[in-house]
């Protein structure tokens, strides 16, 4: 029974089904049917207007956004648990031509704008420190915390007044609002967003990530970008149709609810061992050694995310039966 | 009734039958049941031991083999018609760290051992000059012409004995496989290739392509290029298993036979047109604008190539009347 | 003795005095008192507002600018014998993070507007074709031949018309200047240069080189740039004063005429041999391989362009004796 | 009276009259006589044979250096406070084509063995995350302690089992060697270092580092990399001699004791002062910024390194009569 991570989990047969359906001659990379209709459609969802472009994966739509908004020689600041810090191989500097991530701390890999606005008065104004140009937030963040539309709100005042472009990597940014209940509009734009990074994969896609651009003008040089660094697929309808399956009837918002839940099950399992709320999919437990043998043991996978600490993940397919037997598992350690 | 590109035909639906067959969970990344096999597929179709990486477009392909094969301060020598220089935005240059594309010439977009040697010579041996690190080569070439295995063996004679890495474009190399009649060994790595982009998206695949590398050395640095530039999926199992379908029952050599039997089909209507012995899928033929115009108001759509001549591409799945009907009306013309 | 090139000469006297005389203690970098002097003085010699950054190397001038006016994905045009596609080991690419060098034919390495348009027009406008963002050539050009303003201004005039940035190497400006009788202004910014690296040390200076910024807009990231690429000089002070001291006086006007006036001697040698008319200190005559041993036999060094080509250049402090004996070999040959 | 810093001091004047014996026409580049006597001088300096190259800026030796031994892909290991994290710019990001620096700490910004172990042990060996592939240390520290050379053994020994390039940033190497009173030999090569920024601007030179290479094979890219960055002087005979001029009669070591000697008088007017001891020619004071004040008021320049701090460097040239005054000066406060 696979607790490990939800990026491994089947995709939701919507969206296989939708692969099928566009198994027909079109226009190549981006010029199909189904790819013309994502800016509409996410407009539509946004509530303004935006550019949407597909890619495969959330490394390449977290580091194209950033390509866009940060300048070779600039900073992007992010939590130093960011995903784009530990688990993007450096992508971040690829894609840019060698920017730094400027790392910043807080509880559960949550940014406050304190942080940012000491972060970047840290850094003198000169010619011999990098200079901070973008800001970066994950939401859900790694350890699985929602961001409410205010917090991300105070975020984009304090970037605005520094001058930085700002990015959410929202790999599980479905199961954020989900547990938040307001809206993706305040929670992206209004809040002072400029670029996006919207996951299906973990929530039930195949391939398909969405890079929402807030600053449509960013769109001709990400188009460009996504194109060199090997990203644009000559059968891009794939990709559109994936997405399209995950936005009719919601499904985005129901797969999140339906992992969610299983989340709160665990969680329930155990309140006193948890490390941080649990605000999404992500469950971290206070776990012994001993303990996560014994787990183990019983036929559970999990990833040791350090010393005493065990990371478990629920998926939007996840069974039923399998989560009781390890809430009940929990309980019992 | 098109005729524009390969690379937006359907997918063959043995294809989109094995995504649906590996839609269920496995460990992410390459650590699935799939992915595994295609080492051991690939060797075994090589008939040597091979390291085989799918990604997603040749583009990443052809950039991730030459950013191994060509330092950053090195040249990679080409055709001058060559995917890599005209149609990947750059993105050897930006794979690379900025190696420059020294361009050969010669008919029919072919590369002739000589004109690499030229090309080193005229290079001064200095630091003033950026030195030629690898060679690489399209088959089928970008004008639909097959290299014989003695031709690419010459080709591997003047790399190696200038130390030139040999990378090859493979995007068709299917139909010039169908053409020669000749062993994927004897053209690849016998013939000295250290790098294979093998191309399936254009032959009836949905999304992967094989990175095979016959200098299985290289795989290290590549699998972190693959993650590290946005490419390294986390349901790799979904392309793997293409791949894996694409070649059982030699599903690649009955669609690149099928796309090679209707270009010739239409090179049979109008061989004075000819611009190239037709030796894969592509047909460039000498037209007028005025004839192009006729061929268009009769629905057939294609590429205006050049002043004078335009260019057909044929697919696995080419409709047999439209393919007849198209031939009927160049030969008419 | 020597005419291999003018890069190799002695620097000016009164150059090595003013780098004694700036032998004291002062702020470091470029805030010193001689750094602070150079973009007024600059101005007045430029006939409107200019930002002056020292640099030393050519090659450091260059790529400098070229980084600022094309970005990583897009291409610089350029002649195929430019000093940046040749002679500098891919330094554009590794500035510019990848961008490439889209070359320009033309006789004596110079452009013509016409090179630039149809250039432009053969790039597909499309993300598959890397779009030229910057147009750069020599003055004089690698053949010694001096553009009058009328000629750049026409490139100028479609460089703003393509939306392409504009940069003159400007290595040997002061030779083709002395030649052309024309002023700076009418001859950089007038003719619609964004930018110019303006050669002193081939022509007297000792290791400073200046990057005249005429869009002062781009100097807050070259400056960047600057420091990030190993450029800015702790003791600054030593650069700007050796370029003020080519400036008193216009000793760089001074020198170049030297120089071209030497280069004038050996022309009226042999006027039948002359590859190119000599409009600067570079003289390439047709001399087979045994006449250019004879002239080496005789004590004479020089370099070999091509095969029956030799290229002599003359220096500001080119002895007067040495030349005339080379003259009369030439004439004697 | 100016304590800022040792990088705006005047240049020896024997510096000066070696760049004025350079001047006479000679090879260009790094084919002069001067240039050709640095490997052998050097090679007896270190008793190894050594490859040693000029540069201008320390920046550009520390990058030129971890180019070659840090892949693109990969991370350099250094202290949080380092030179090349906090005032080169992001050069290394630039030089290697975006590789990441995992920063450490230590008091003084001193690196011990431990915490590159640590950092290692934390990297997961996968290709998510960037692996360490060199170390970096600055010495003198960027705090103005002198590593012993059992210490930088101590280094070297891990950074060998580790797989580690071994990098020495030796800007203050000179003031380092005086107080320890250890030989060159121990203290780089011999503990395990394969290359080293020898600094000479800092201690009386005028624009010329060296950049010293233990690991010879090196060379032939560091040579390409240093034309590739503009690092490539033509006058490079000018660069050579200033180099050979302070190694002559081992004027680096007679600047370094001044300098030193000048800091130890400012450290004995006040000890409890001391944030750290003094084992170079920079001292960090603790003192209110009321004091400082009255220090500025006094005609003292210094630098406000952190809140009640002030960093007071010393130079070769520093006169002595100012240092024994702001001596007193700091002992009244």
């Amino acid at each position: 029974m696979r607790f490990f991570s939800d990026n491994a989990a089947a995709a939701h047969p919507r969206v296989i089904e939708a692969i099928a359906a566009a198994n027909r001659l079109d226009t190549a990379y981006d010029g199909d049917a189904w790819s013309a209709r994502l800016d509409g459609v996410f407009s539509d969802l946004f509530e303004t207007q935006v550019r949407a472009l597909w890619v495969t994966t959330g490394t390449a739509a977290n580091c194209l956004a950033l390509a866009a908004l940060c300048p070779s020689y600039g900073a992007v600041l992010c939590h130093k648990d960011a995903h784009i810090e530990n688990d993007e191989a450096g992508a971040p500097g690829f894609f840019t031509g060698g920017a730094k991530l400027m790392l910043l701390d807080g509880p559960g890999a949550k940014v406050a704008p304190e942080a940012v606005a000491q972060a970047c008065d840290r850094v003198r104004k000169d010619v011999h420190q990098v200079q901070p140009a973008a800001l970066s937030i994950t939401n859900a963040t790694e350890y699985g915390l929602a961001y409410r539309a205010s917090e991300i709100a105070a975020l984009g005042a304090v970037a605005k007044q520094r001058g930085l472009g700002f990015h959410m990597d929202g790999a599980r940014l479905a199961n954020a609002l989900v547990t938040t209940g307001e809206s993706l509009a305040d929670t992206t734009w209004r809040a002072g967003l400029d670029a996006l990074s919207f996951g299906f994969v973990k929530n039930g896609g195949l391939s398909a990530e969405a890079l929402i651009l807030f600053r449509t003008d960013l769109a001709e040089q990400i188009a460009i970008r996504r194109k060199r660094s090997g990203h644009l697929l000559s059968k891009g309808r794939f990709l559109a149709a994936q997405i399209l399956a995950m936005l009719e009837d919601d499904l985005w918002l129901a797969n999140a609810r339906a992992a969610n839940a299983a989340a709160q099950t665990l969680a329930r399992a155990a309140p006193a061992r948890l490390v941080y709320p649990v605000e999404a999919n992500e469950i971290f437990l206070k776990v012994s050694a001993d303990e996560a043998a014994r787990l183990r043991g019983a036929g559970f996978d999990f990833y040791d995310w350090a010393p005493g600490e065990i990371r478990l993940v629920t998926s939007w397919d996840q069974n039923g039966e399998a989560v009781e037997r390890l809430a009940a598992a929990i309980a019992a350690l």
